[in-house]
C-alpha cells in the first residue's frame, strides 16, 4: 500500500509533536462534575460512569459531550520475528483475518455492530514483514515514520470516540519486547502465550525477546527508537493514531496488550501522554495487567479476553454510551421533586 | 396494590418449589462450546463472552440462544427499620424515585434504553412499610408470601433475559442483615455506607443489624424465615422472580448488594439455586464483594457503582448481547478460509 506523505520527516519532528500535547479542558470536566452532583442519585454512586462522562468532556472540550460518531480502527501488520517460532499460528493468518474482517465474519465485526461503531481495517504492507528484531531493527526510521503516519492520517477530526485494535501474527512478542524495553524487568516478566503457544513456543518467545533487547541496547533510552526497533507497523500506526486523536480532541479506548504497548511510548515521552485514553479492558495475556499498572491505567473491563482486533475496546463503547446517557438525560433532584439528604 | 393470589400457600410450599428446580440443558451448553471452538479466534480467547453464550444456551434450553426480549424489573419497598436512622435519605424518597422512574428521569431509564431492555417498575405497598426488624419480624408469613408472589407472577415466560433491580430507602441494612444471617461473620463485616450515611449513621446501622440478628435467632437456620424476618417486600419479590425465572427458562442478571442478598436464600436452599444467574457487577458497597465470594458468583463488571435500581445489571446486558452476536454470527475457520494452528 502507499502511505500518505509523512507529516513527520524525522524522529525528532515526531518527538517534538509528542512533547507538545494539548491539555484537556478543565472547565468542561468541572462542568460535568457539577452537573453530576445535581442528578437523582447519591453523589458518586455511578462510579466510573461519572468519571467517564467527565473524561469525555475534558478531551472533547465540550461541557456536554456527544457520541454521535464512534469508530474502530484495526491496523494489521506482519513480522519478521515469526521466523523464531514465536506464534501458534502461521503468518498467512494475518492476511486471511483481514479478509475475514472484510467479509464480516470476525469477532470485531459483531462487536462493532453492537457498539454502534464504524469499522475501518487498515492493512500495512502485509506482503513485506518487518525485520526480525533478533537480527536487526524491525523498521528503519523511514519505515517506522511511514507506519506512524498511516495511523496519524487515519483519524478524522469529526469523531467523538475512537477505538484502536490490531491484527498481526507474532505481535504479542513485540508488545512484550516493547514493555520490557520501556519498563524493565526482563523478557520473562512480560511474556505470555499470546494466541496459545505451547511450552516450547513460550521458551522460543522469551529467547527471541531477550535477543532483541540485547541487540538493541542502544535504542532502550529512547521510546521512539524502541518502537521502531522492537515494534511493528500496526503498533506504530496505533502510536500515530493515538497522537492524532489527542491533537484532534478525540478520546481513545485502548484495547489489549499489543494496543497498549503500541501507545505506551507516548506516556514515556510526555507525563500525560495517555490521559486522553482509557484502557478498555485488561487482557488474559499476563503482561497486559503489568503494563496497565506501570502506566497507571486502571482497566474498565476484566473479562478474560485475549483476542485483540479491538474487541475489548469495542465492548467498552456501550459502557461509555451509558455513562453519557445517564449524564445527559437524568433528571436533577429539583426537576424530579426528589428529596435530598 | 393488590397482589395476584399467591401460588404458595405456606413457607413449606415455597420451600418445596425451591428444592425442585429444573436443571439446565447440558446438551445446549455443550453445543455452544463445540461451535465456539470452530470460530475464527484462538480457542477461549473471548473469555467470559464464550462462557456467557454457553450459559444462555444452558438456561434457555436452546442450542442457539436468543435475546429478542430483555426486560428489567425494579421492585420498590419501604422499611420500618429506617426508624433506627440507618439511611442518609428519608423514606419518602422511595415513592419519589418511583415517580422519577415513571417520568424517565432516573439512571435506570437511560441504562435500560441503551441495553434495549423494557423497564417495568413494581412498587410494593409503599404506604405500608414493613416492620422494624429490631422490634419484630419485617414481615409475617402472609406478607412475605404475598411479596414473593408479586415477583414470581411478574416474570413472563417469553423473556430471553431478565434483570432484577430494586429501590427502597434503608434496604442495604436489610441486605447486610440477611448476608450476616445466611453466612455469619457478624454485622460489621457486611455493613457499608449504602447511599452515604455518615460515621454516626454507620454505627446506628450496625447496631440495628446486631439487634435484628439477636431478636431473630430462631429464624437463622431457615433461609426463608431469614428473608421474611430481616428482609423487605422488594427483596422478597426478587427472590420470587428469581425462582420463577429458573422455572421458566429465563437467565437472570443480578444487580448489586441488595439484589444479590434478596436472591441468596435460593442458593442456601438448593446447591445450584443461582446457577441460572450471573452477578452483573460488584458494587462499591463492601458487603457485596464478600457476598459474591460466599456465593461463588464472580461478577462481570467492577465499575465502583453503588446505585441499585438494576443499574449494574442493565449495564451488563450489552456484554451478554455481544457474547451472543459473536457466537451466532462469527465465521468458522473453514467458512473464512483461515488457517488453524
Amino acid at each position: 500500500m502507499s502511505f500518505k506523505s509523512s507529516p513527520f520527516k524525522s524522529l525528532d519532528e515526531l518527538r517534538a509533536a509528542c512533547l507538545d500535547l494539548p491539555a484537556g479542558s478543565d472547565a468542561a470536566a468541572n462542568a460535568v462534575a457539577r452537573r453530576q452532583d445535581t442528578l437523582t442519585k447519591p453523589q458518586g454512586s455511578l462510579g466510573r460512569l461519572e468519571t467517564i462522562a467527565a473524561w469525555l468532556a475534558r478531551w472533547q472540550g465540550r461541557d456536554m459531550p456527544k457520541l454521535d460518531r464512534v469508530k474502530v480502527f484495526v491496523f494489521a501488520g506482519n513480522h519478521g520475528v515469526t521466523a523464531q517460532g514465536v506464534s501458534a499460528y502461521p503468518s498467512e493468518v494475518t492476511v486471511q483475518m483481514v479478509a475475514n474482517f472484510a467479509g464480516g465474519g470476525a469477532a470485531i465485526n459483531q462487536l462493532a455492530r453492537i457498539a454502534g461503531a464504524e469499522l475501518d481495517v487498515i492493512p500495512l504492507d502485509l506482503d513485506h514483514p518487518t525485520g526480525d528484531f533478533t537480527q536487526g531493527p524491525a523498521m528503519d526510521d523511514e519505515a517506522f515514520l511511514a507506519a506512524v503516519s498511516a495511523g496519524y492520517g487515519a483519524v478524522p477530526k469529526d469523531l467523538d470516540l475512537v477505538c484502536f485494535g490490531e491484527m498481526g501474527i507474532g505481535n504479542t512478542t513485540l508488545a512484550a519486547a516493547i514493555s520490557a524495553a520501556l519498563f524493565g524487568g526482563g523478557a520473562e516478566k512480560w511474556t505470555g502465550r499470546g494466541t496459545g503457544v505451547d511450552d516450547a513456543g513460550l521458551v522460543r518467545k522469551i529467547t527471541a525477546i531477550e535477543a532483541g533487547l540485547k541487540r538493541h541496547t542502544e535504542a532502550l533510552a529512547d521510546p521512539l527508537m524502541v518502537a521502531a526497533a522492537l515494534g511493528g507497523r500496526e503498533l506504530a500506526a496505533i502510536f500515530g493514531a493515538t497522537l492524532a486523536a489527542r491533537q484532534l480532541g478525540v478520546p481513545v479506548l485502548l484495547d489489549g496488550f499489543v494496543c497498549t504497548a503500541a501507545a505506551a511510548p507516548l506516556a514515556r515521552l510526555h507525563p500525560t501522554g495517555l490521559a486522553h485514553t482509557i484502557a478498555a479492558h485488561v487482557s488474559a495475556e499476563s503482561g497486559h495487567r503489568r503494563l496497565l499498572e506501570a502506566l497507571d491505567l486502571p482497566p474498565l473491563l476484566d473479562l478474560g479476553m485475549r483476542l485483540g482486533e479491538g474487541s475489548g475496546a469495542c465492548l467498552a463503547v456501550n459502557v461509555v454510551r451509558s455513562a453519557l446517557e445517564c449524564h445527559a438525560r437524568m433528571a436533577s433532584f429539583a426537576e424530579a421533586g426528589v428529596s435530598e439528604k
